[in-house]
């Protein structure tokens, strides 16, 4: 240990209930946490699969009361989750359930807040852009339920949101954001897209991947206020434990699940690699890849992505998977057997530091090109006109720029930037 | 799956702080939890070390009120719990700090809910020896701070105690007597006599491996009341990965910790086994060397071990792994891959299945002698005469007799227990 730096990590993941038919007991669980009364948060698009509504039955058959509000955005904003917060001051409830994406459980958690506690969403956001406030009590048990395997939303204690005002994306995030409880049951990603279980998939990937190899927690100096650590405080034993899970599982079932969606291993394998990334990276953090799909998602102008609602977005699977394959290149000398290994476990062949930086990028390149996902920046539309900007928005991204493992200067994200057009 | 098997698995940890000096934080992490006036439970063995009263400093520095009660028993029992339930009636408090080893924390658990909720412990104890009833509410928060690097209990959501009344080992276990935090600073295992660090060791080196062999959660039958699931439920893929964590750690480390213990590196993994352990077996569950243990430690008459209080006992972790090599040798032909797994694990060797049922237990002897463990039940004083004994005390424990991953008949286990004499 280095005197002055951090000796300390802590790790913290929501009570997991987790396999085939998990859903059938939610109303149990509802029951289990005290709730009479719960609004079940989900967006229009996933309200479609029936999953919600199966939900809302499920509950109310255990006496548990259940309204859906189906109003969440494809990607939340300020002005859609205020939308959202007075809809739910609209009926009395003592929880919530959120089913969906990253969308609908991050907003269920910026509801739930801003609901219990009033004020706005600004006073919550992590400085500098917001006040930074802490809730001042626990808020209301919420149950996450994901549907794609992919957002680890469910595992985390942060909800990331879209600020219209000030054009950025920021988080809000506290121990009581986490779920009370994340049920996890592979069977309602069957019917998923190809293009979304890639690119899913790809997140969970990049999860696993810039957790592992960020900062190690004990390189970081010690807080400056004693037990204050930032909310992303780097890899630590337990964090790269799950981490290596998820690799194993995406390196041998990503591209079945995404082949064949009805293979009901693949999906099942794929949820707990999802499971085990959003339990890994919750506390260590992601980095580069996920500081530049800020936005890279944000200043989207007519990309439409097939298997995706008709709108321009970039979706955030691809939006990170675009430029892991040049940062993990980049981040290399920062922790050469960290990389070579994780190729090992994404493979499962083994490498040497003779096959060197190249490695590790290939071996991501390989495999989205096998799922066809999109590859170059110029798919989105953006070109070098577009450099600076991308890099304005990636600077901006303090949480994830702590963790990275090299000094990130404007003229390393100009070469990694350039390099992924 | 199986029609009509579990296709759901549930997994739960408390949030954790782990590292160098993070004991000193314990104020800060009381305040956080909203704590004001709480009640130190520790023993009197733990209290010469120093630790619980510099707990107790560290937490007043804070301005939460704290006082310590350092009566909890080696053992506990209904008696000694009944006693520390009257004495925390004494003064009011919002929450507890429990120091110590399994005791310490057992008795927290125990105190927490029945000085919460009132009514006696064989309400809660699991029937057929309790009634099973639930905790009306949640408890009051409770901090874990475990001295030796083994009991596990920081991580798991049971209370064992010693029913003088029914003279059989019990379990309490609910959801809600879980720990709110486990604080795990592994220089206080620093001091630990070489037999209490090699007994402790081998319990995590138990946890690990018993909850890895046990049977999978889906080849147990569906819960007959839905969502109703054992305390001790089975192997999933998510206590495999700590238990395999766990098992190549102690492998590593345990030898050092107990041959030098001032050996902070090992002391520190160590104590990160027995967290992985802890989080592993605390859903899955031991099976037969702990069953065992209770008889094994209940029926003891004149045994002193050395680096313990002058009295007769078995330390717990000497009477799990006295029967460890015997168990393994008798479980391998239900999962021969999983056994030479974690011999591998534990040595960085490699075998295969012409190697056969005896090189887990080989493993595990080798290492009992390097640590100059006990490694027949004669050195505890039992014989042939105590054999019947032994089994009707071990065929007791139906909590771990469910997930033992062979049918447990009276003559495999006098088999057993006879080779171990
Ligand atoms: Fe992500
Ligand atoms: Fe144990």
């Amino acid at each position: 240990m280095v005197a002055g730096n951090d000796g300390v990590f802590t790790w913290a993941a929501p009570p997991l209930k987790f396999g085939v038919a998990a859903l059938d007991e939610i109303g149990l669980d509802a029951r289990t946490l005290g709730l009479r009364d719960v609004l079940l948060v989900t967006d229009a698009g996933v309200r479609e699969t029936g999953v919600p509504d199966r939900v809302r039955d499920t509950v109310q058959a255990c006496g548990v009361k259940c309204e859906v509000f189906d109003g969440v955005a494809v990607e939340p904003t300020d002005v859609s989750i205020a939308d959202a917060v007075s809809r739910a001051r609209e009926r009395p409830w003592d929880g919530l359930i959120a089913v969906g994406g990253g969308s609908a459980i991050d907003t269920a958690k910026a509801v739930n807040l801003l609901a219990t506690h009033g004020g706005d969403l600004l006073d919550y956001v992590t400085p500098p852009v917001g006040a930074g406030k802490a809730p001042p009590a626990p808020l209301k048990p919420l149950i996450a339920v994901p549907t794609t395997a992919g957002t680890g939303s469910e595992s985390t204690a942060i909800a990331v949101v879209d600020l219209l005002s000030a054009r950025i994306k920021a988080g809000v995030s506290h121990p009581w954001l986490r779920p009370a409880l994340a049920v996890v049951d592979p069977q309602v990603t069957v019917s998923l897209p190809p293009e979304v279980t890639a690119a899913s998939g790809m997140d969970v990937l990049s999860h696993a991947l810039e957790s592992y190899t960020a900062i190690r927690f004990d390189t970081r100096a010690a807080p400056a206020e004693a037990g204050k650590r930032p909310a992303f405080s780097g890899a630590n034993p337990i964090s790269d434990g799950w981490c290596e899970q998820a690799l194993r599982l995406v390196g041998r079932y990503l591209r079945a699940a995404v082949f064949n969606g009805r293979d009901l291993e693949a999906r099942y394998h794929m949820a707990l690699a999802s499971t085990c990334a959003g339990t890994g990276f919750g506390n260590a953090g992601t980095h580069l890849p996920h500081a530049a799909a800020y936005p890279i998602a944000g200043m989207v102008d007519a990309y439409q992505p097939a298997g995706y609602p008709a709108m321009p977005m970039v979706p955030h699977g691809q939006a990170v998977a675009i430029t892991a394959p040049a940062v993990f290149e980049w981040t290399y000398p920062a922790g050469p057997d960290r990389h070579l290994r994780a190729a090992e476990l994404l493979t499962g062949e083994t490498f040497s530091r003779a096959d060197g930086a190249q490695v590790l990028p290939s071996v991501l390149r390989e495999l989205m090109t096998d799922i066809e996902m999109p590859t170059r920046l110029r798919a989105f539309g953006y070109g070098e006109d577009d450099v600076e900007a991308l890099i304005d928005g990636t600077l901006r991204q303090t949480r994830q720029l702590g963790v990275v493992p090299r000094p990130v200067t404007r003229e390393a994200l100009a070469r990694i930037l350039r390099a992924c057009l």
